[in-house]
């Protein structure tokens, strides 16, 4: 793997992809600009990646974004000059960018940047920025008397990517749809003797051929009581006859993903197979069904929780019920009982659904030494209520 | 994808992954402890992953270990607990841990554990905690008069990993070996017309195949223009004639990265093709002759770039020479010229070479429009000079 100045990893440069069009980036400048305002910063230093990407379509693993007023500041090392142009020279150009040049740290091409450009009060994302980075800019800026003022902020741009745009969510049902495909071929790979690394092979294989630039995140393959670990990934084990095979994967489609799970079952299920199953699938439905605009995010959680207790399941539902997806597999709203605050160990007492919101409904249950099931789609909050994203049949299939 | 109580990513748990036995944890214990004396820390707080997994094996992507003089307090939610269990009965238990459960925020539950075993001093890796959380941190301190001082520190853990142990040598010599078949299944599938994405997929069959756990980084398939851009990833491609394809791909075993690269042709190669990779193989072949205990990284990286700027290709060859490899894809030490400090921006003037360093050796010359060549092993310093743990031919083939 090529290493970077600061070894940073692989960018993904698919010249083949879409991208939303300038105008849709210079809606989303516009709308961090409204933020600045209010919150009197000249600029915003952006160093989380899927936010720079968001604002700039820049896809490197390396580089800082600068937003003032008037423009957006990239500053980004030589790997990078080249598909900078393409993109500039494309329909798909970052209103007002101005590159600058990295040539020694990016920490330094950053000072540098916001003291050419004479910018005071300048935000920088206190989630995404080290202890050991902010010391180093903070002392620098002091010695070298630049005048610049850095102010924490929180969750700037991640609150405006909650809410997708239109270009986004064609990109979201893009990717969510071409499970479906994925899907099937998984299911034709599944029998008894089959190993979970043989069927996740299948998965990734499948995933790529429907054309996703990259899985999403590291597909589980989980059998008989394996299917009991919610953050079990893949072994060796053989599938035997009453297996629950709990399959979660997902792949990235012009930079949004789509994250689906299925359960099925190696040769006729048990009655107590059956029970488990039906209630996830009930859990599920009903958590579904809660979700509009104006209801709080919780009370979707609640839907689900409230029917796993009801059939002697609470206990075996240790997780939230879902989580936002978008150019992050993991990113708010949070869809869950105990949602965390923007400060960590806070905790927000409401979270209210809003169209063009997207997020997963997951629920599961899992008995230890036994077995698990969980059910999995991707869900859209429209005006009039919502659209399930994934289009893959639930009933419980025995292989 | 299940969500966790943060929304973190998934547990890599594979139940037959060979881990180190106790006292191989119990001696880098033994070598912090060291490091915390002579800071005058009762504890270090760890949050960077692969730190936490090197000391506790707890492979999650969630958890904050705390070290002490006396043990290993692991902070993780419940999703990990059976993990944790299993390993603590195994003979790869990490010595005098104990788990800690996390009632609402992480951060919450390291300062409820940081008070009840009544620490004062108290280290924290500063390139590893974000700036809202030490805040938090700092300020529930204050409000809750805990008497815990906070102190930054720089790569501890970091520097200890740099030289890898017995254990970790075995695990990085299966996983370099391994990438040998992978190879030969490859290279048997690439031709005339055959699409990048297409071997992108049989690569990754080939490493699920091998027994890797996962990929080590997205697998780079990049053809003809395509070959130039050193960290282009994949796409629709088709092989042409006199088509340079840069393969760069690795995986992950028992936790260990390995990385190669090789540059074939499709069909006979031209003349200049012929020159380009000659000067980059000879370069690769005078860095890898000088590593020795001793001598300084930059030394390497000059004997690499030599070559090329003798060849007039120097400015063809725009990035380092090698990173170093073990739990993660990319660490100390880098093979570069400017090497980064521990401090951004700083520049750190000599980093001699030791033994028990693993790293890459990767020259390359990319000409913008044209093509480009890379060729990638992985190095072992040894007393007496180098091991190249990657075993693959060299030579240019014509495919």
């Amino acid at each position: 793997m090529a290493p970077g100045p600061r070894g940073s990893g692989a960018l993904f440069l698919d010249l083949h992809m879409n991208l939303p069009p300038s105008a849709v980036l210079g809606a989303r400048h516009a709308r961090v600009r409204q933020v600045l305002d209010a919150l009197g910063l000249d600029a915003l230093i952006v160093t989380n990646a899927s936010n720079i990407r968001y604002l700039t379509s820049h896809t490197g693993t390396s580089g800082v974004a600068v937003l003032t007023r008037e423009a957006v500041h990239l500053v980004v090392d030589f790997r990078y000059e080249e598909a900078v142009r393409g993109l500039q020279s494309s329909d798909a150009a970052c209103p007002g960018l101005r590159t600058w040049p990295v040539p020694g740290s990016y920490e330094g091409a950053v000072l540098t940047c916001l003291s050419e450009i004479a910018v005071s009060a300048v935000g920088f994302e206190a989630a995404h920025v080290s202890v050991a980075r902010h010391a180093w800019w903070r002392d620098t800026i002091a010695a070298r008397a630049l005048g610049i003022s850095l102010r924490s902020t929180g969750s700037i741009v991640e609150r405006l990517r909650v809410i997708k745009d239109t270009w986004e969510l064609v990109a979201l049902r893009e990717s969510a749809s071409r499970l479906t495909a994925v899907a099937g071929t998984v299911l034709g790979a599944i029998r008894l003797g089959t190993t979970e690394r043989e069927v996740a092979g299948v998965l990734e294989g499948a995933i790529r051929q429907a054309g996703y630039e990259r899985l999403a995140f590291d597909t589980i393959v989980a059998s008989g009581p394996h299917s009991a670990l919610p953050h079990y990934r893949t072994g060796d084990r053989r599938f035997a006859s009453g297996d629950f095979v709990v399959l979660d994967f997902g792949g990235i489609l012009d930079g949004y993903c789509s994250d689906l799970t299925r359960t099925v079952c190696i040769g006729p299920p048990s009655g107590e197979a059956r029970r488990v199953y039906s209630a996830v699938q009930d859990a599920q439905r009903a958590a579904i069904a809660a979700v509009r605009p104006g209801i709080d995010a919780s009370a979707v959680d609640a839907a689900a929780r409230c029917v796993l207790d009801a059939r002697g399941l609470g206990e075996a539902f240790g997780h939230g019920t879902g989580h936002g997806l978008g150019l992050d597999v993991h990113e708010d709203p949070r869809i869950t009982r105990h949602r965390p605050g923007i400060a960590p160990g806070e905790t927000i007492p409401s979270l209210l659904l809003e169209a063009g919101m997207v997020f997963t409904i997951e629920p599961g249950a899992y008995l230890a030494g036994w077995g698990g099931v969980r059910i999995e789609d991707d869900v859209l909050v429209t005006e009039e209520g919502y659209e399930v994203l994934t289009s893959v049949p639930r009933e419980l299939l025995s292989l």
